[in-house]
């Protein structure tokens, strides 16, 4: 079904076409020197032919691209700690190119659903992480445990969290002075909730598709939710997540990655205030302060050399090793792998789950949750406490490159103390709402749709995350005060005790 | 009435006075190289021999701008593309000196009633977008033709608008128990809603000021609601805008209006999120991680070469062309003329409007808003479908940049149904609004001080906002989902039910 | 009781330890020339030859400090613009060497609990002001007598305040469906309120700690509410403050003091939003666009050379030239010394405390608040009108640099006027309060903890600050209009007025 062409004469075009058409592209110091050596594949030579044209964005980011600037055979030549190439041989024809456009979008044609012929070449429109995982099946590998990967099904497959998200994103119409929520549409939720977890992107067939003055019109793959570079996507070639999440198109970029508004994409207050707390920081300020004189593309990351704040990529996913090269922490792709707790997006904070796939917990009332509605673990579905310590130890490695044992011992204990009492305040806001549900004051069948029930999603979705996340870095203590944090965890509890009694007393005199 | 001093010797002042009294400003790498060329315009001499002293950091400011640079004359001599300059001839007075102090602030005195005499030379205090005209006569009329530069009259010369901002504004005093509003002051108007949309500076008369103790008391004119750089100002010789919001004094940089910080200072959540959801998108990500490869300051602006993620200017304003010199977008200042809906600040979103002056307008029921109430827009004061499709495709030629069609056509479909569907929020929210006027449990003599009206205030100016902001760049998720998103615009509506139902119970059993 | 050694032969220690462990420390554009001459004493080189494996990232943090790169003895030479040491003269052993580990943590032995026999060295875990009032007096005797210093004192030792925190930050519990609050945890106060304030730090004796695989347990000062870096922490030598609230450990850098980031850490909205304020303002816009051409490290700190737009430090704290040296204003460690009135934190908008320790302030009615309730200063504590003016000239010979007369004079008096208005819009809420009170509707036992009250202090906590801002910055709009501003003051009597309508009609028929 797809042709390949391959072209085996090694033509210099890449020298001829930086310096004819993108001369500006070398001139900014030297950047691009060395290019030279470097060759491209005859179909990737013909995309760029017509996509410097039709699409020059993408071309240049490409360009700035570690893939435009090293052949997989020379990098598979450094040491260990320096080599981004995780897989230990890679097929001869791909070695000794450039990592181009033909290089990525030609992977594993039978696989992809949405491999179509594009000017004579058999293409897929969408690079998945399998396809990525040709040279890097370690970071591909381990992502794929990840809850990230597994972003798409975590939500859309557990019906508890299916019935938040319709609740949230249905459209609402008054009906005889009563509000009827309606399913969301695709559309909405591609860019609501499934904008950060990732949609489900299939092949409804072909299509054609105006690709401006010079070529007219195209016939190209019809994709549904498309486009998508959410986490969890799930691909056309039945593989799930976007490294394009984190590395886009076409720069596939390190630094980016490694930056912390890569991350800020999603993870933002009400829900997940990662990024708000840390550039608030002591480590964000610094960052923010000195990250220019900071190297953001060494690999392996040397702290105190490269680095003198942690970023999120830091602590969660790179490999950093010492200035004397020793190794500090293991770099993982599994975002996970360096956390003992969950401290967002469930009503009880609790141990990280043992498999990335969350669809598949079942706590102590069969219901798809990691604790009870009174907050006793899924234990089976969850790490153990050696797992647990283990993981800690890993992150306090990280700590330790800057802080004393005194140090990071008492932060942890804080943070074990906050978790403590922000699963006691929403333990306090749950007595509240079965109150409400049975005095019949809200109606527990849809538990998300009320105005008492959207106070007490609040207690647990929104104002414990803020305080964790400020717990968790030491800083930006509104977070944990003010902004969204003990304020509104104690009002909160304040107004859902009112709103019981105005409902209940409303009830009562109603039926006089 | 004013006496004009322009010296005919041209003296190498410039050079002297850089490297006697600014060593420091030429020691940054050669930056102002060249200067020794420049000629400056007595009077500018003068102002600067005692300003240098008396405010330092205005004439620093100026000293790093392009006017400080280059004469005219040589600036005309770039190429169409090139040229900043878009007047064909300039007086000859003008074209020979540097763009100095002189320069701008004694242009057009006549009609200048802020025109005074100042240390014996008759300057204006204000400069405004007709004095810019003088060398940029077709920015200056794009914007002349805006949205921006009418935003004064837009707010303040619509009843509707008008009364909303009294109700905000104004101070709430408790006589009897009830709340009594008081009109707003001039100068909480100047900070509040004219911060963006400018005030009207007019002159009261002449006013001494004591100016430091080099100077003692000086006579200054009195201005009304100064100062003032808000985009609708209205200037006192008649003109209205002030190019001085986006491009600061003296300065004047290019490079910081095309930086989204710019915009940020009015474009900002609750009410226009546009760089709230900006900087957490993926383009946003791209622009805070790449921003120092790029270069802000290049005329024209060359996609894939000067920057590689698009800021507001790129996609609004810029003079984009392709790194083959193929222009992708003209300049324009007239901030909507790329726009084809309106996605805020008003009851429903709808198409732009055919004038800047959105005073104008006439709904069915004959008021001053774009659409009726239950959402039919004011087709006559609207553009109509051609032009819409017409900037759309301008549009999408930008994107086209980096994206495909299928990627763009998808994205605009997106949007499309993201303001369908918000605006059907709205109109669920204006039918309980009526339920309350009629029940007359809120009274619509003023539709915007009580307490279920500022929740559908809410509904319509802040919630829809963030969903088709998130929508419109595709990014931010959080600010489509919780973040005043779907997430508030479901739960409004439920608040707005029960503030009925718990008005109406009062109301009944009150009068028991 | 404590062993100091000094060594007295000079070793070119550092020269090697930067060659052999740090070699890439120096390769970035030869920051450390001139390393070399450096000499570090004897205990010092010991710390480091450990501390370089067993925490490098603070190792590389202090290298990269001026107190590595210059001894006393050198920087006491300097003019005295230049000179960063304010002590007029230094004991002859810490002249001569650079100032490193020992210097610092190794002073006043005598007054620190927390000193330790540390691998033969008696060292102390925290460095105090105290300590580092040996090099730098004037700062620190400065910032003890600033409201910062005394930050702790002033919120824990008020009863009102005290009060304050605890009904925020303490764990409630329903209780028979009553919601009963707990005192708060230390740790919960320390990342709340006492993240900023500072925590009282002791020593409750030692222990043991595990430090790494090489060292295994060591023993070391087992301290309370440790780690803390808020800005009135009280020290184990008894004094107040911690610099490194703002000169982040080990760089100490003037850099990062200077930029915003800093600040930001507690000054964020919604009860203190300077930073949220700033950083859409035009000042912000400025400072965001241009910074990367600005010196942060340069002292004096050259107006118009050194920077274009200020930030918090220019207005508050650094020591300020104009190009031709002369000086603008004196650098102050007191933060409130620029400063005329409060803004932000307490009931109204009022003249600055004489003393830093404002829990010795009584109003009328003899409790600890600087205005009555119903607004009336305790002018006996306050500074009066002609202090207040002193200060408003010094601000305002900063604004001149930049600006003319009439501009500044107009923008002062439209902060008088926002703080007049504000503080109206609070004595409002507060007639509102005292009715609910009156009536029973709620109760002033604890002024803090019930709805209605909580929303009178948002009334007076959170909403007037944005506003105060925004107007004290003239910037970022929204903050006055929207975004915490006048909408929320307006919205929020409303608010008030319902609630108490509600809450009354519910007793009233609550009780037939």
């Amino acid at each position: 079904m797809n042709m390949r062409l391959r072209s085996e004469g090694y033509v210099l075009f890449f020298l001829v076409f930086l310096f004819i058409c993108y001369p500006a592209a070398v001139s900014a110091s030297g950047k691009f020197a060395g290019a030279e050596e470097i060759r491209l594949s005859a179909p990737t030579q013909a995309c760029i032919a017509c996509h410097k044209a039709v699409s020059p964005g993408i071309v240049s980011d490409w360009l700035s691209s570690r893939h435009a600037k090293i052949i997989p055979a020379e990098a598979m030549k450094k040491p260990a700690l320096e080599r981004r190439i995780s897989s230990d041989r890679l097929p001869d024809e791909l070695s000794v190119y450039a990592v181009g456009c033909y290089e990525c979008h030609s992977l594993n044609p039978v696989r992809h659903k949405d491999n179509f012929n594009h000017m004579g070449y058999m293409i897929n429109v969408v690079v998945s992480p399998n396809d990525c995982s040709t040279c890097h099946p370690t970071e591909a590998d381990q992502y794929a445990r990840s809850k990230k990967a597994n972003a798409y099904k975590n939500l859309m497959k557990n019906p508890i969290y299916h019935n938040l998200v319709k609740t949230i994103t249905g459209i609402k119409k008054v009906e005889n002075g009563k509000l009827v929520s309606q399913p969301p549409s695709e559309m909405t939720l591609r860019e609501t909730c499934l904008g950060c977890h990732g949609t489900k992107v299939e092949v409804r067939g072909l299509k054609k598709v105006y690709a401006g003055s010079a070529w007219g019109e195209i016939t190209v793959p019809d994709l549904t939710n498309w486009p998508s570079q959410g986490v969890g996507r799930e691909n056309p070639d039945g593989s799930i997540g976007a490294c394009t999440a984190c590395h886009p198109r076409h720069g596939f970029s390190i630094e980016v990655a490694r930056k912390p508004y890569t991350c800020a994409q999603c993870h933002l207050d009400p829900d997940v205030p990662a990024w708000n707390v840390y550039k608030e920081s002591k480590h964000g300020a610094i960052y923010a302060s000195k990250k220019d004189d900071w190297d953001f593309g060494a690999v392996p990351w040397v702290l105190g050399k490269d680095f003198n704040a942690p970023t999120c990529a830091t602590c969660h996913v790179s490999l950093i090793v010492s200035p004397d090269g020793e190794v500090i922490a293991e770099r993982t792709h599994d975002f996970g792998a360096r956390l003992w707790v969950r401290l967002f997006g469930l009503i009880y904070s609790h141990a990280q789950p043992v498999s990335g796939d969350t669809s598949i917990i079942r706590n102590k009332d069969g219901l798809s949750m990691p604790t009870a509605f009174t907050g006793e673990p899924a234990t089976k579905y969850l790490i153990d406490g050696a797992e647990q310590d283990r993981r800690k130890g890993v992150m306090k490695e990280i700590c330790r490159g800057c802080h004393g044992t005194s140090w990071i011992d008492n932060h942890f204990e804080k943070l074990d103390n906050t978790i403590k009492e922000t699963n006691e305040m929403t333990l306090s806001a749950t007595q509240l709402m079965v109150e409400a549900w049975e005095k019949g004051i809200e109606d527990i069948s849809n538990p998300f749709d009320e105005e008492i029930e959207k106070l007490w999603i609040k207690q647990w979705l929104f104002y414990p995350s803020s305080i964790r996340y400020a717990s968790a870095m030491t800083g930006a203590p509104d977070y944990a005060s003010f902004k969204n944090g003990w304020w509104e965890l104690s009002d909160n509890l304040r107004k859902m005790r009112n709103r019981i009694d105005i409902k209940e007393h409303i009830m009562k005199h109603q039926s006089e």
